[in-house]
């Protein structure tokens, strides 16, 4: 399974880099995760827009990392644009902050996924040194999912043994970012975050089923190889 | 000095809302503060219209917590649109994360403002935990300012000990949050950034004036006490 990363660069018209990348592959794959940058350049309407018709997961990459109320409210417009889904950050706590959020989330059925750990190297700086608490939040705030990179498979089967089969498991780092396409699938996660490894190729149809058939190969091999977490 | 948080209502129209509070008070504080929920509702150029003639401090208040490249490609955004400084997260650590933003930031002259403590109760959970590690980043990705809140009076009086008079202190909690204008000034900030006791009242510049006044009387008599930190 698939979210594609999209995170037009700054020299193109965001527009437009994204609706040719979602009109190619809106119906491989299963979601698309907007970066805060295309947000903010287009505002959340604009970025509405352009998923009108679709019914996948979309989700608002914010990295939320805000007091409650402040979280709350930019769940409040995402909705009403359309999105589905929303990234928010264990870092910032519960009392006040992600209580807040992920009553919001409820209230208007916006899937909540948490941050647990990151795929650059400053993520061991602080992050990764809470890991077993942010995994302790997830539950207590009832995400719907977990980020957490395909570069630490540990953390994944760590997550899939402790947590179960309830929550989602998202995890970028996959192609330009270093990690085999399927090697997370193999390793508990649900959905694998790809980004530049698709969106940048000059053929976005035929690099993602390359993708989805790396993925299929990896993952019939590991269960040849009895491969259990 | 004051820094003002705009931070619209979803029930408003926040392009209104917004022009409304700085007319009333540009002349009259130091800078205006823009929080995630109208920079995603307006988009960046929005925004930035509204500041156009503007040459007082411009903040994009993002908590940016994102790996370095998504980080960087968000302030190319904000300068572009006229913003002169922005908001992020020192928990998203040094390595390819706030090294990137702050190469980004000095590239463009863009001031670095990075969050040590926050004014919620969720604070105490983890990023409180990293107060004193998190100066050491702010000193060495050399921010030009910290947000830490009003409430925490001793951590205030630490970074001005300890940090000289280089960094800027940026304080919320001021107001409706709980602190009397004028103790973070006390206690060694800079800045209070104020948001609802101004933007929610009648009389924006009214009540502005007012909390000057409180902020000015509170000064004095710290002076008086030969308060010292």
């Amino acid at each position: 399974m698939i979210v594609i990363a999209l995170d037009p660069p700054s020299s193109s018209s965001a527009y437009e880099w994204i609706i040719e990348r979602v009109a190619a592959l809106s119906d491989i794959v299963q979601g698309f995760k907007i970066g805060l940058p295309a947000i903010i350049r287009l505002g959340a309407s604009k970025v509405g827009k352009i998923f009108r018709n679709y019914s996948g997961l979309l989700i608002a990459d914010l990295k939320l990392a805000d007091i409650g109320d402040i979280m709350a409210l930019s769940v409040e417009i995402l909705h009403e644009h359309g999105f589905n889904a929303v990234i928010a950050h264990s870092f910032i706590g519960f009392s006040q902050g992600l209580d807040l959020l992920s009553a919001k989330c409820r209230e208007l059925n916006i899937k909540l996924i948490t941050v647990v750990s990151m795929s650059h190297s400053g993520s061991t700086e602080y992050i990764d040194r809470h890991i077993y608490e942010f995994l302790g939040i997830a539950q207590r705030v009832k995400s719907w999912g977990i980020i957490a990179p395909a570069t630490r498979l540990e953390i994944l089967r760590y997550i899939r043994r402790n947590l179960g089969n309830d929550i989602k498991i998202l995890s970028p780092g996959v192609g330009v970012q270093g990690m085999e396409p399927g090697m997370a699938l193999c390793n508990g996660a649900d959905y694998e975050i790809i980004g530049r490894a698709i969106t940048y190729s000059q053929n976005f149809r035929e690099a993602a089923f390359g993708i989805i058939e790396r993925q299929k190969r990896k993952v019939v091999e590991c269960k040849k190889l009895q491969w259990s977490f």
